[in-house]
């Protein structure tokens, strides 16, 4: 038997009980609180775009049939939003990386009833994990569901700004046509030294699927890859970060943000890696020194950075990582393809059943559980 | 010993002795002229810049310390070009794919010094293969000098396409941020079915780099792969092209253009492929049908079109795939990477070392020998 609100690891439990009921919720029904970015025009374009607001994962009709009460919205920020609305009496909170809704200590404080924080994706680093663990609650994500659409794009990224690929298009769609302005600056992949900053579940996707482009492969991790798998990736285990980061012409962030490795990459740390160095970080937006990646891009220092995360998000007009010359940026997406977003719809699904009969969730689920965090977070 | 100016099929020489030498050109001194893209004001921003006019393959001060002049323009279009007024006395042409020199019936008609016809690249469509054979001329190209580059950037096309980097990346220049927007038509590679047509170098290279992406592979080609490398990609043969397409999320061209293959996707065929394909063509653009390909994207038909070739190119401001919904295009660029450009430049150089010598070349370099054309061509 589960327990969803365990004991913090003060011993406190902030003076909630475990079977605590709402007013408007009746015994055993559920107030399920979900934040998705909206769907808007593009709802109705895609029976199997589950992911916004709109279709809220696909699992209203199950979950009312149940009894259970799910609200869904995109208002995430402010003392005013719906969200600050409905945390008030919510017992789950489902939330997403793209659109992230930051659960501070605050809003947990709030959070009278809550005992269930669901990440639909992977990474909960938006929510704060100390301040989750004190209060009892637990924080599982649907680790894995995404891991491959991350990888894919990493190595889309990888390509594209070695080949130099977007001054290419820009030219054709303004109605231009000067190749020596793409070729002077375009690399083939092959031979190049790529190294991943953590070798985790994204990482070693990203490993196996470079293994065919006959690079040098190098990773560092806080522990090296299983002998047999690291033999068939042909990766070179690279035990101090600092000495790996000069050797390598392209740099993969694939870390958890923790206390650790935020700001991470600063201006320091950049400027050890090689001159001319791509980087591609598809992890998340504050693991970077904001101001030392555009400063190292528009040096030329950086050749190229790429990535899909960003802090805060949505990013505001002028963050400057729009701006700086030699990237390929985009908003939050690579984890919730379609193929991404039925995944982790279904992980959804199955751990709200699991949450309601009370039953364990898959092991790799947890990210808080009885006051511990998982050990990428500690 | 190699002859370069073989008897042609008809057994004429048009009058041409096998040792002509022009008024300007001294015993043994050759002129050889190359056509190549501007470099401009990217010439100087890097060594290894070699593709361009500008470097002319970095080969200028060893062919002139042996006695041979050398003539580079990019001026290569009409009657009053420079490369017609250098034709008529060259004794070599040096042109590649990227910035085109069309040698029709007429030009060769003209050279009347000419013996080899030498392609920087891979590809050589761009010359009148019947008619260079006929007036008994060697055409060489650089075999395998930029497969891996154009494998590269189809699986980058691919993998962009698929996951509509596009979109996200222009919201995020233009100040905007919308998840929905890339997510309702983004997909994984994973699970897809992607089918070459044409599994001759570059098209074998994208099978092994597809094989860790899991992926249904299928290739259709005259013949089979060696089945322990087919094996060992993964890969299905088809032997019947129209049964293949409708099976293909992903299509991909790997063919030259001959012939045979010249307008080969046209309205009938595209209409075979799924609703919904994403077709990757770096090989040649005349072997689409141009207005077809540009009505499928308008109609949604074909979800995505990427490549870097056209007909004619440079193409003209007013092509309509430049406008097209859903495209990845650029210049003709993914063979004329740095790497690429070093390789081929070095090949140029052996094949002329060779020439000079009177030595034959690789086997697999030539496309037009003693009057026949290379089989991919015939």
């Amino acid at each position: 038997m589960a327990m969803w609100r365990a004991p913090s690891a003060a011993g406190q439990l902030l003076g909630r009980a475990l079977a605590s009921t709402a007013a408007q919720t009746s015994a055993g029904s559920k107030k399920v609180v979900g934040v998705f970015y909206k769907g808007g025009e593009y709802a109705d374009k895609n029976p199997n775009f589950v992911g916004c607001v709109d279709s809220a994962l696909g699992i209203r009709g199950w979950l009312e049939s149940k009894g259970h009460r799910y609200i869904v919205t995109d208002d995430k920020e402010g003392i005013n939003c719906e969200l600050e609305k409905h945390i008030e009496d919510a017992h789950v909170l489902i939330t997403t990386p793209f659109h992230p809704a930051y659960i501070t200590a605050e809003r947990i404080k709030k959070a009278k009833n809550l005992e269930l924080l669901l990440t639909a994706g992977v990474g909960s680093d938006h929510i704060d994990l100390p301040a989750a663990a004190a209060a009892g609650l637990t924080v599982a994500e649907i680790t894995g569901s995404n891991t491959v659409s991350v990888a894919e794009d990493q190595l889309m990224r990888i390509l594209l700004l070695l080949r130099n690929f977007l001054p290419g298009h820009h030219q054709i769609v303004n109605g231009e046509w000067n190749v020596a302005g793409i070729a002077h600056r375009a690399y083939d992949l092959e031979g190049k030294t790529v190294g991943t900053v953590g070798a985790g579940r994204i990482g070693r996707l990203l490993l196996q699927r470079l293994k065919p482009f006959n690079c040098n492969l190098m990773y560092h991790d806080r522990v090296k890859i299983d002998p047999e798998l690291e033999k068939e990736i042909g990766a070179k285990y690279e035990e101090d970060l600092d000495a790996m980061l000069p050797k390598c012409d392209v740099v993969v962030i694939n870390m958890p943000l923790t206390e650790k490795t935020r700001g991470m990459f600063n201006k320091e740390r950049i400027a050890k890696m090689k001159k001319g160095v791509t980087i591609v970080n598809n992890a998340r937006g504050a693991i970077m020194d904001t101001q030392a990646v555009a400063d190292a891009c528009a040096s030329g220092h950086v050749a190229g950075y790429g990535g899909d995360v960003w802090f805060p998000q949505p990013a505001p007009k002028d963050h400057p990582w729009r701006y700086m010359p030699n990237h390929a940026m985009t908003p939050h997406c690579s984890g919730t393809t379609i193929d991404g977003q039925l995944r982790y719809a279904a992980g959804v699904k199955d751990m709200l059943d699991r949450y309601f009969k009370g039953e364990d969730f898959p092991a790799q689920n947890y990210i808080v559980k009885a006051g511990q965090l998982a050990s990428q977070y500690q």
